[in-house]
């Protein structure tokens, strides 16, 4: 047995917090009976198998209808490509038509996902043991595992019903200031956030952005769900109200897109000037750091979603209008099914109440007892239905007897089957 | 300027020892005239676009043979898959076939490249500020720069003639263990090192393994050069002859493939044994941190190497002899051009000297002057040929008067010529 002579196999990897990742994805493996709603998966049955060669054929068509020598394509693709990728143009028509971003494509580094994305901006912007990160707590796992891999201290401002409070944001950084430390950057998700579902109001926005200049933060804003709301109810985006530069946008092809390309980007626009004078955009000179994680990133992955881009005319907001339909579906699908089996007229006898989000994959319940790992295990094998314990989101402490829902990937019947096998699960679990 | 408000965007990223890599694949476009043998990009002159979905097509097919429903593939190719990848089988017997390399499919993660690889497994191995990574020097900046990103500090082992020498790596991990720090891991590139192209002789190699369990260090293969020797003259990688787990194996489809796929994997077999008392392989157990920096691996890329491997009966060794005489070719090339030039006999004269490794892409010539960055770009400049300094490579300095020769995609007859610039360039260069 090796982990005996190699000591310190244990201590730097078996860490029970980054593991929360781990468990979630594990849980369906675990009880393949029960109806999860443990995972963020995204509809997927709507892919066909051919349309994998017909992107990244139409992506070669668009460079060839441009132009572009056919030696000069194949290398492209075939080759080390550049580090921040070959995309940018696509993706800026893309930000531009979905989400009024106006950005040069040279303010972009296309990624291995969100979570690279999230690295390398942590990597650039974190220099010193007393920066701090502050971040919207419930928060997605993925920033606090990169915050943690790169050994960058993380601050949660808990959020309320309609997501943080900028106030909260500029005492926080005061708070860290005052301890002598430095606050860098705060991580948000103001569109239907992973895990709560909530949405920050237009004019906690505005604040948030002045908030920003006045404490010299960064924004990293990540926008993985803001595609899935109802229509006509969109809010602009904090990079599309940003104009002094605040922030770095993280976007994920992930939901609009799909998952196994793994294919995301940063936008940072910022201007850095380095020694000899000359002045780059913060995504160009992050692209050091980038090549230091994974190179440049797929060029397979690259072509398949310039392709669709190309496809779709640059726009993915109605590209995905069908696919927000089947989302907003399975919500209601979920808040219907909660309000027959928990009526609210009758809240103080059952104690379960929930959020009632506009959109996205998640919303939360609230449940008279601890919702803990072992708790949703027994829900899981016991009544044949899986959720996330709200706890492991939380950044310091807090969401003891929240559920976190997702329902993106379950048909309106199943989650009407779950949300009835949740209701006897709740109906039998003693009050703590 | 939001530098100016930013003050932190300078220190964190402007960095010149972690520039080199930037400064190197910028040189082309810099000196769009200059010959390169600054890079190390593998020949591209056999690729076909048509091959990307050709090989993606099948990989579907050989799923579809394994009886694998439809639905399923679609999911695997489309969904999020599985943390540690899906081609784990295929990279197995390939293994089996072109390295005897004997490990199961767990003991596999398949990565973004070697850079992921290298971060994923310092991450897992490194906890405390007081670990150290010992590694050969000259050195790939790449595993530098994932130490750097992690904050992991490294301790150069120069090399010789032969590769490191065994004894030195011993007394490196007793002189960090005197300073009451502990060497966890060693890196080397045993086959046609980069920079250098040194060998490290089989004597050696089962020295190292020895010195491995005496130390209690986890060795870190790198092989992205081992396919590239003459015919009969391979060396068996140090995992091969590893039978006490001690080395995790770090590979890349870069040269075996193509770079664009920008895939590669860990080999990690050392079970790691939890609180529980079960037991995974270290590949499994570092899925954890896997997820943290890209989650999965791009399906596409996966599908495009799952596809090569099939098709070629996972058999890369066959599948590239072609591809090895091409870089034999090259290297031969560069030797001639290089005795023709500067006579060995005359070496008194000119002052110049260069070693000669017997395959893989770099080669390295000593020079009577200084051959730093502005000595590159003064040879780019006004003599039409481009190089890397071989100090960028060294850990604790030198190398200073070295020249780093990438000769992998430059024609015999570009070659030829670049070395009748470089002679030029040498000649008129005064000795410092």
């Amino acid at each position: 047995m090796v982990s005996l002579k190699h000591e310190s196999l244990h201590a730097g990897i078996v860490d029970p917090e980054m593991d929360s990742m781990r468990i979630l994805s594990e849980t369906a493996l675990r009880f393949p009976d029960a109806l999860s709603f443990s995972s963020g998966a995204p509809y997927d049955g709507n892919h066909d198998l051919t349309n994998l060669s017909f992107y990244i054929d139409r992506y070669i068509k668009h460079l060839r209808d441009s132009g572009m020598p056919e030696q000069r394509i194949t290398r492209l693709l075939f080759q080390y490509g550049p580090v921040n990728g070959f995309i940018q143009d696509e993706v800026a028509l893309m930000l531009k038509r979905d989400e009024n971003i106006d950005v040069p494509a040279e303010a972009i580094m296309i990624t291995h996902g969100f979570q690279e994305a999230a690295l390398v901006a942590l990597r650039g912007l974190f220099s010193s043991p007393d920066d701090v990160l502050l971040a919207v707590s419930p928060a997605y796992v993925g920033i606090r595992g990169a915050a943690r891999m790169l050994g960058i201290t993380v601050r949660g401002i808990t959020e309320g019903p309609d997501g943080m409070d900028p106030e909260d944001v500029a005492a926080a950084a005061r708070a860290v200031r005052a301890e002598g430390k430095r606050a860098v950057a705060l991580y948000v998700v103001p569109d239907f956030s992973n895990p709560s579902g909530t949405v920050l109001p237009l004019q906690a926005r505005e604040r948030l952005l002045e908030v920003a200049a006045e404490e010299d933060l960064i924004i990293l804003e990540d926008n993985p769900y803001g595609l899935f709301a109802r229509d006509g109810e969109s809010k602009p985006t904090l990079k599309s109200l940003d104009t002094d530069q605040r922030v770095a946008y993280l976007g994920s092809f992930a939901k609009s897109a799909f998952p196994g390309a793994r294919l995301g980007y940063l936008v940072a626009d910022q201007p850095v000037t380095d020694a000899t004078g000359s002045t780059r955009t913060l995504a160009q000179v992050l692209s050091k750091a980038k090549a230091m994680f994974t190179v440049g990133s797929s060029t397979l992955s690259q072509a398949a979603i310039g392709g669709i881009l190309v496809e779709n005319d640059y726009d993915l907001r109605s590209a995905t209008r069908e696919l927000a339909a089947v989302y907003i579906e399975r919500l209601d699908a979920t808040l219907a099914a909660l309000a027959e089996h928990f009526p609210p007229e009758r809240s103080a006898e059952h104690g379960v109440r929930w959020n009632t989000p506009r959109g996205g994959f998640f919303l939360t319940i609230t449940v008279p007892f601890t919702a803990d790992l072992a708790a949703m295990e027994r829900s899981a094998r016991d009544y044949g239905v899986s959720w996330a314990p709200m706890n492991m989101f939380y950044i310091d402490g807090g969401g003891d007897r929240e559920i976190r829902l997702g329902f993106s990937n379950l048909t309106p019947e199943a989650i009407r089957e779950g949300i009835a096998r949740l209701a006897r699960f709740i109906g039998e679990t003693p009050r703590d």
